[in-house]
């Protein structure tokens, strides 16, 4: 069996056991409060994972585009959420295509969306659920007022190939509280309508995290939580220790003796922070964190005593760990030193 | 002919007339300051503008990782620098491998790599050259000192199957007048020890544009040159009429008056603004700037007039043009409307 020092750098090891008992961490927290899991698969990109969370638990999966669901469809997984805007002739197509083989749900925020999905859907067979999004402090996509919602839903309810699936959000970071009030009044002014809202859809593992049996939500896509990493650490969500994504590399330089460079740069890193002062930090060394990227370096401070020499291979724990699977075709599970297997990161760059 | 309306968003656009123009004007600028291009394909990424590169009087590319040598070297790009340090008995191998086959040369800022390097190439058969890295001030890899360099240029010509090649630097932004001195102080210490020193290698596109024949580079690397981006544009070089890259996206929400939502988030123009306050702005449309991203969207704030319907398809100057292509598995050129050609970014993603 090979080991991870048989690997060339830089590439993504995932800790196998730590995945799991992320997974099934969640998967406990969503059954003791009444909740639904339905993962974000954006965090792993792999059917192989989306599989194992369906497997605990999970009443479904999440896609961000129609490229990802079309792959997950492909691989066996059959309930599909992808809580987007579908606009576009080829796109709806597409999506009329997987609506035929999978349960699949959709999103929309405008009349715009709506008519093209109404067209779309006319003679789908079964009507398409789709959930209107709301703006609940995010201040990204999403209708601003419960009013707003309930004429959304009744457009929803009137399309022959639709049927109105509920409320979805991707609640601002830190703000649930106002995010459950924005719904709960939603909700309240759909029934007052008369149209029943038994699914409402929210996002992101800190929050779901805190989410209890008392919560109007019912449904949590969490992305993350199954590998986790320094802005999820930062949030509370488990410690370093519970990360299960890391970014093996190798020293290629150290200039000064509190500079070290290390051979992954940006491009599998990333420069998104999510607001966090660093770019990584490096696995067992707290002194060691990465203060700088440019495309192909990793600029490493040491400090209190940290020390690393050239060619030295360690490994960094990632301030967001969707974005670097997007940056590589391939991820390494492993125990230990052991590599148990090496998964082409298949929904990576699916952009359509 | 296929045209931009039949793409499916995101995409990539390149104006292939743009890009032509960029590469003659550098190589005019080059010529005419007796300087040497040799142009880094990490913007690119494709071996057909290395080949145009090269037509139009570029001595040779600059690669970044051994995995993009080894695309370009199949594609028939015979000239190869690869300013790294590289490391490791895997990746040895495959420079070796390269080095029979291409006119290589690479460069080292420490004994480690040398040893590795010396190593590897003792039975190479003709020497490898191995330029000095130089930290003229940017504070990434590089020797520190000209007593460094003359060390490191000493240990290289005594190793059997090296031999010096000159110097290598990246210099920080702004300050090619530091760098120049650095590197005048350098190459008068090696001339003083023995030491020729014929090749002086520096990097940058704004700093190529600001070269003259008195300077003591021999040789530019500028990447981005060819497409050109928002910050380059912000540096001086040239207008946003002479930028050849543009994302193609959709209006996918526009949830206010002055905000609008794309299909093109972090995964599609990445979160690497390179210091710039914004993500890009829409091609002729001053008034609408992307002012945020998340994976899949990206937020435009529209100001001073400007307007945006749902479904409507934009074009997006990004800030950095070279991390843009790695996100994505192939490009279109484009003129005017017409699509001339779909082409594959065959070196993205090269981790090694």
């Amino acid at each position: 069996m090979p080991t991870v020092h048989d690997l060339d750098t830089p590439s993504i090891l995932i800790d196998a056991a730590r995945a799991e008992a992320n997974i099934a961490r969640a998967q406990a927290h969503a059954d003791k409060n009444g909740l639904k899991l339905r993962p974000h698969i954006k965090t792993h990109k792999l059917p192989y994972w989306a599989k194992k969370q369906v497997a605990a638990g999970a009443v479904g999966i999440t896609c961000q585009k129609i490229g990802e669901a079309e792959v997950m469809a492909d691989a066996g997984l059959a309930d599909i959420f992808l809580p987007y805007n579908i606009l576009g002739r080829a796109k709806l197509e597409r999506l009329l295509a997987l609506h035929r083989r999978v349960t699949l749900s959709v999103t929309a925020d405008s009349t715009a969306t709506l008519e093209g999905l109404a067209a779309s859907f006319a003679d789908g067979g079964h009507p398409l659920p789709v959930l209107v999004e709301c703006d609940t402090g995010m201040g990204r996509c999403g209708v601003q007022t419960a009013d707003e919602a309930v004429a959304l839903a009744r457009q929803i309810d009137r399309a022959g190939g639709l049927t109105f699936g509920g409320l979805m959000t991707y609640p601002a970071a830190g703000r649930a509280a106002e995010a459950e009030a924005w719904l709960a009044g939603a909700r309240q002014a759909l029934v007052a309508s008369g149209l029943a809202c038994e699914r409402i859809s929210s996002g992101g593992t800190p929050d779901m995290w805190r989410s209890s049996e008392a919560s109007v939500v019912t449904e949590y896509r969490p992305g993350t939580y199954i590998y986790l990493d320094r802005y999820q650490v930062a949030k509370g969500v488990g410690t370093l220790d519970d990360c299960a994504l890391t970014v093996l590399a190798t020293v290629v330089s150290h200039p000064t003796p509190a500079r070290a460079i290390l051979d992954s740069g940006s491009k599998a890193l990333s420069s998104d922070t999510l607001g966090l002062p660093e770019f990584g930090e490096l696995l067992g060394m707290p002194g060691a964190r990465v203060t700088g990227l440019s495309e192909e370096h990793g600029t490493v401070t040491l400090a209190n005593g940290a020390s690393l020499r050239i060619g030295e291979r360690v490994r960094v724990v990632p301030d967001h760990c969707c974005v670097v699977t997007n940056l590589f075709d391939q991820v390494h599970l492993i125990d230990g030193d052991k590599v148990l297997e090496t998964l082409p990161v298949v929904a990576r760059g699916r952009m359509g």
